[in-house]
């Protein structure tokens, strides 16, 4: 599974090479300055980043905060992860000994099971007993599922006693939360006394992409002062809609004109750079994930003139929530492939605590350069990382397989900062 | 390197696998248990732990504060290294972007050198600027070594200004002690305002084995109530003498007394346990390391009739300070052999802050199994541990790879405990 690092299919790598060179250089200020930042605002106990690498531009476009996949990681960085979750688990209730993990409601995705399984082991050999609860109504006694990779996922109901949830009479003080409550914010879960991380509030019943990216502009623009570069390198321009309703074309207008306002700003900063492509959009809903109510757009003509079809796609999303506000923000090429086919490779950055503790690329043959990879449907394949993200070498090539990585680790960090302070003001 | 875990070589593993068995199932108990002891007891810096695997018995016989060895470490475990080190300065200094290493002051041990280049690139790679200092007089400008690696180590003359040490105009708020005082706490290094880790204490101008035995005996005890074991499993039996001068004979008779106790109390447990082996003893300096002035003995009569050349052995350690205080501590098997000739292979476990990043084993073929194998001079071959030492596995054996190192790894943190313990009380 581990077989190397994907090739940079693109000429246009000059500010790229900029950028991971200054990461290399700068390091010992990159990482005192996020060390401060933490100080100042604890991680979110765990995230997965979506980065895009169009070789002049290195940048996320996704931050999951109830991340699945972790079994798609190398085995190799398990130790990584049972480190970070025990440095996690000390701030949070340092006496633990047990976790309760609030799984996502589609109990049949086996892939999903394999990622909840994998995080229940990390717990457990971390020193920390683990079971897994489920919301869905139809989950009323225990429940093993198989899965391909020969282990058993146990999926319990979740029960509500006082102030505690509980899986029978097991109510530890911590709850893992790996639901992001896209269909709502479950009443069991109200005003529990136990320590729930994430927060109910990182939940997309009151998160918004677009704060997301508006904490990540600051990052980006602190960052970049703190290491001398354009933030636009590490950054995809943002802009917002609200009172859209696709279904009955309300709100269109708001949209066309940020799209166009936003093409231009690209334009100007590929002329800048001397950037031979064609800008683009993606619309997305600014609330959910899974890559529903997303959409990729070329000019603000074909916002204008979207049929039927395009418009009933983009007003629901996941669970059925309603598209309301979105999200209009610059598309990141990328322009990293593999093997024979070069197939498009997307990088997923995965972290628990203030640590980043591996990832893995989405590998995917059949779709382009400018669409997005995390589409619902899409197969693709995990490619997880070679090498983990926090051994730079400053004897090597700025772009070679170690110091690829850490540049990933470094951007998908300036996105788990953003999730922090957006969680921080959340919370206020 | 990697090429596997030693075989136990002897049929009295009964008690062994019991004790594996209980830290496996005792898991989230010990590690909890240890959460609870770093929040009232921060751990060291750093440290390294030489284990002895009896098969009926898992015990500490050496607690170094001032490692060296981190080149024999498995390379696939540096991203722990380097996670531990920043969660370490975090604790410390945390906006530190430099650190400064003071070295051991034997320059010429490419071995050694070896080892203080890989740790000060944990440093670098951990984001924190490093440079290595020696306390040498003989080092009056900076001195670069090729080393058998191909890296090289590059060693500069600390100097003092006011009340901060420096290398030229280097001079970070973190000072990280890589010398462990033997020969006298530098005049240097008096009242510096610089952070200093470990603490100058730490040297063996002040600390003494029997100090640490006897705070581990304390944490051995309150462990194994935790996880309800015998203490002795754990646990080397120890005692001590005071005013030794084997150049004069003086103090002889306290210690045959000693010696004749500690083996009727290992008799005593050998019989409890059927353990059909001769108890032995080691006599040991109660200051300084490297295996010098260590003697291994079977009766109080070898110790009364210690000949001249024995004696003189015992009365000088590394650099001259003269032994004065002996420690006298049950001898523990060491029953893991590897290889065709079965060479026996004595654990060596490394911890940064309160986590294992991995170990290796000294493998000597021309030694028995009840001697010293850190002896001055002996040749070893480091075999590092193809596994780390955080990854117990339930559904394997007690005894299998994963849970051996596991166990390795608890043991070892009991006398990181001890280590944090008996630090606490030299400063206050």
């Amino acid at each position: 599974m581990t077989i190397g690092v994907p090739h940079l299919t693109t000429a246009l790598q000059g500010p790229l090479l900029h950028l991971e060179e200054h990461l290399l250089k700068k390091q010992t200020q990159v990482e005192s300055w996020l060390r401060g930042q933490w100080l100042e605002t604890p991680a979110p106990f765990y995230a997965s980043v979506d980065l895009r690498n169009a070789g002049f531009k290195l940048a996320p476009v996704d931050t999951n905060l109830f991340p699945a996949g972790f079994n798609n990681l190398n085995p190799a960085f398990m130790p990584l992860c049972i480190q970070a979750v025990q440095s996690a688990v000390e701030h949070l209730c340092p006496k633990a000994q047990r976790a309760l993990i609030i799984a996502e409601n589609h109990t049949r995705n086996l892939f999903y099971l394999e990622s909840l399984e994998t995080l229940r082991q990390i717990f457990e050999q971390a020193g920390i007993e683990a079971k897994i609860a489920s919301l869905r109504e139809d989950v009323t006694e225990a429940m093993s599922i198989e899965l391909p990779s020969g282990k058993t996922c146990v999926l319990e109901p979740l029960t509500r006693k006082g102030n505690r949830v509980a899986i029978g009479d097991y109510s530890p003080c911590l709850v893992v939360l790996n639901n992001d409550l896209s269909g709502g914010r479950p009443k069991i879960l109200d005003d529990i006394e136990q320590q729930v991380t994430p927060p109910l509030a990182a939940g997309w019943t009151t998160r918004k992409k677009s704060d997301h990216f508006n904490h990540y502009k600051t990052v980006a623009e602190q960052f970049a002062e703190q290491i001398d570069i354009d933030p636009w390198l590490v950054s995809p321009l943002s802009l917002q809609c609200g009172q859209i309703n696709f279904k009955e074309k309300a709100g269109i207008d708001c949209l066309s004109r940020q799209v166009a306002s936003i093409l231009a700003s690209i334009q100007q900063k590929y002329d800048e750079y001397g950037i031979d492509k064609e800008p683009f959009v993606v619309v997305k809903s600014d609330s959910g994930t899974y890559g529903m109510g997303v959409m990729t757009v070329k000019s603000a003509e074909e916002v204008a003139n979207l049929n039927r079809k395009q418009r009933n796609k983009m007003s629901s999303s996941k669970e059925g929530l309603e598209v309301d506000n979105v999200l209009i923000q610059e598309g990141v090429y990328t322009f990293e492939t593999i093997g024979p086919a070069n197939a498009v490779a997307e990088p997923v950055v995965y972290m628990m605590d203030r640590f980043v503790v591996g990832g893995f690329y989405r590998v995917h043959t059949g779709r382009g350069e400018n669409e997005n990879l995390n589409a619902p449907g899409m197969h693709f394949e995990p490619l997880a990382f070679a090498q983990s993200c926090i051994t730079p070498d400053k004897q090597d090539a700025p772009d070679s397989g170690p110091n690829r990585f850490y540049a990933y680790g470094v951007i998908a960090r300036l996105a788990l900062l953003a999730a922090a302070r957006e969680l921080k003001a959340l919370q206020h």
